[in-house]
């Protein structure tokens, strides 16, 4: 038997005070999910191979775990003639895949608009690092069928919503339009389709390798001396609403739309950034991400994507979502402590009849929201702050002669 | 391109409905959980093939799908020269394993007597049929470290509670203990191990078979005529608390445990039922099943296990645990309709400028629990019913010289 006893590599178990604010977060954001309208699907945590190697998924679909579809012990394996036939099935690396395959099947059954929230694990074989899982949980909305900007306002809005609701104050939402970045491309001289896909790789590492290794890598790709091109980059990373609105290379309807956006989102810290690229390349016009100025990353993202959902129906379909990155989130909330103070613990003598220990517990349930009944133990002290740091508000001791809680003092435990 | 879009065989896709009857069911059984003092955990999905297959799952062993460590997708595993090597990973069949090495990774960091939730999906690679699929939830609650009664009683109350709460009234515990099993088994002369479990393979067939079936099997076991058996069994299928007490196969000791168990759980339709055998090999004390007078299926079941929990520990530890039929209680719990009433829909016209519309949701959040906004169709009473089904109470319809909702009239959906 194998000696090791710790989750696969890259992969977490969550103890309870960690699953505890995992679910306060999950229902919170269900919560206002729903409250806008949207509506919560579900699908397999498996798909089959040739939808997730069916190129909607870039480099990502790399990294699918991959699963074989009849239960298989090694020794089956080792005995295969032909093992390929035997890995049909794969864990979804995202949640956009499964949901373009969704919407292909249930179409019919949806409403014309169709606002989505999926909340879900997902899987990608990468080589683990600090921050980066094997497993780890997707939160998005998204609104299909809906060519029109409302789609963009509803999916903003509900997710600041969301944020304030978890308390998570001071974020900023940087947008951005595709057609934007095609037109700052074009200015440099960079119109060849391809070639525009390169640049915007290029320019997406800016926050890695900064406005010089950019300029740089810009020059590789065009082959131009490109003047003064890191002042450029620098001035465009500062740029705002205002500096920008006159700029020869702006695509001025893009930029419209995104004004209009900004005049919908009254109360939004909506932010202008003709730098921000968002790594999918499946995106086609806005793109936006959440930032807080205490985090180099970003706390959530998306864009309109309209190429994409339809592909398996065969038809366009309209698109838009919007991604929570649900795993910084969970470090940045706190459980509420309100409920605490209703939460008790009844602390019993090894020797008293469990009949009766149970009798007290349910006694305990009809006046407090939370009972939890425990054995004494040496060290009652440990025991004592154990209980207090899960949430446990107060305790009792019960002994052989507790008939009745009737007058039993209750301890604050903190 | 593939061209099938349906789920993987033997799962399923949740729409709306579906979901939100899912989460519901969830909801309460996680807060009745929390309620009783139990703590909720959770694993990664996968675990090490070698844990999966370390004969602790029984039969299930076989069901596991196998997963491949790396990413690879069907070019690599077509160029892999050792197969077996990837696949060093599986999805799990149950929750018990993973607690069992969860416990043993973490328990230095869990309470004494730890009450464990999981409520997880689980896989099992079956030849898919009605009722039966090969992605299911589990619902596990489970009590580690405590040998005692009450353990078996904690574990009820919170299961019959988790059932009321859900409005499935009618249900009783059926419950038995192995020791009972054992005992009526050495009074039919079977006692040599092998042969007993091969005997109770054969009892827990009695509801497909018969008494009659049962008894042809039993005397091919011990190669005795058993005179009268069937209508031993037949009695025993009809056997209560005060018929039984005083037979001469029954273990005293074991039935004085039961007996006391029932009476702790008063308002629990506890009924003694000594053909009960529930499947798993690695029962050892208490066994129980949640019965319905409406179906011929249970809705949950457990018993003590004390021997399996520490096996990756390298010590025993006492265990009990009780899952709930999540698959099937699902299906008997309808959705509260008191929140309807405060979900409303703006009806809109296509031409309506979006920031209008997004202003007017949020004035009607001020005030409503829950908006939705939807364009007009062509078929609007279509659009109305399905707007109902999903559980909206209002609507109003807006147009483009709609400045504010005052004075707006919401007519009733139903």
């Amino acid at each position: 038997m194998a000696t090791t006893v710790t989750a696969p590599r890259g992969m977490r178990d969550f103890l309870p005070a960690d699953k505890a604010r995992r679910e306060h977060v999950l229902g919170v954001v269900r919560g206002v999910y729903a409250r806008h309208g949207f509506d919560e699907i579900e699908t397999p945590v498996v798909e089959d191979a040739a939808r997730l190697h069916s190129g909607l998924g870039g480099d990502n679909e790399k990294l699918a775990f991959a699963v074989m579809k009849r239960g298989l012990g090694v020794e089956d394996l080792r005995s295969a003639e032909a093992p390929l036939d035997l890995a049909d099935l794969g864990l979804r690396f995202d949640l956009t895949v499964p949901l373009a395959r969704f919407y292909a099947s249930h179409r019919a059954e949806l409403p014309t608009v169709f606002r989505s929230v999926q909340i879900a694990p997902v899987w990608r074989a990468e080589r683990p690092q600090k921050g980066r899982y094997r497993q780890f949980v997707q939160c998005d909305i998204d609104i299909l069928g809906e060519p029109g900007q409302l789609a963009e306002i509803e999916l903003i809005r509900a997710t600041t919503d969301a944020l304030d609701a978890l308390g998570v104050s001071g974020t900023s939402i940087r947008i951005n339009d595709r057609r934007i970045l095609l037109g700052l491309l074009a200015s440099w001289g960079i119109t060849e389709p391809a070639a525009a896909d390169r640049a915007l790789i290029t320019v997406d590492k800016l926050d890695k390798i900064g406005a010089d290794g950019v300029a740089a890598e810009l020059r590789e790709t065009t082959g131009s001396e490109l003047p003064g091109l890191e002042d450029t980059i620098r001035a465009l990373e500062r740029a705002d609403w205002d500096s920008v609105s006159g700029a020869d290379w702006l695509d001025q309807d893009a930029f419209a739309d995104l004004a209009r956006l900004r005049s919908a989102l009254d109360g939004v810290d909506l932010r202008f950034d003709p730098t921000l690229v968002r790594g999918m390349g499946y995106y086609t016009g806005t793109i936006f991400e959440v930032a807080h100025p205490d985090f180099g990353y970003s706390l959530g993202g998306g864009g309109r994507y309209d190429g994409m959902i339809g592909r398996f129906l065969g038809q366009d379909v309209p698109a838009v979502g919007f991604s929570l990155g649900f795993e910084r989130l969970v470090d940045l909330v706190t459980l509420p402590e309100a409920e605490s103070a209703d939460a008790v613990v009844l602390v019993c003598d090894k020797d008293v009849d469990p009949v009766r220990l149970a009798a007290l517990k349910t006694e305990a349930l009809r006046s407090h929201h939370r009972v939890r009944l425990e054995r004494r133990t040496k060290n009652t002290k440990n025991l004592l702050a154990g209980l207090a740091a899960q949430g446990f508000g107060a305790f009792a001791t019960v002994g052989a002669d507790t008939a009745s809680l009737d007058g039993v003092e209750f301890r604050p435990l903190a």
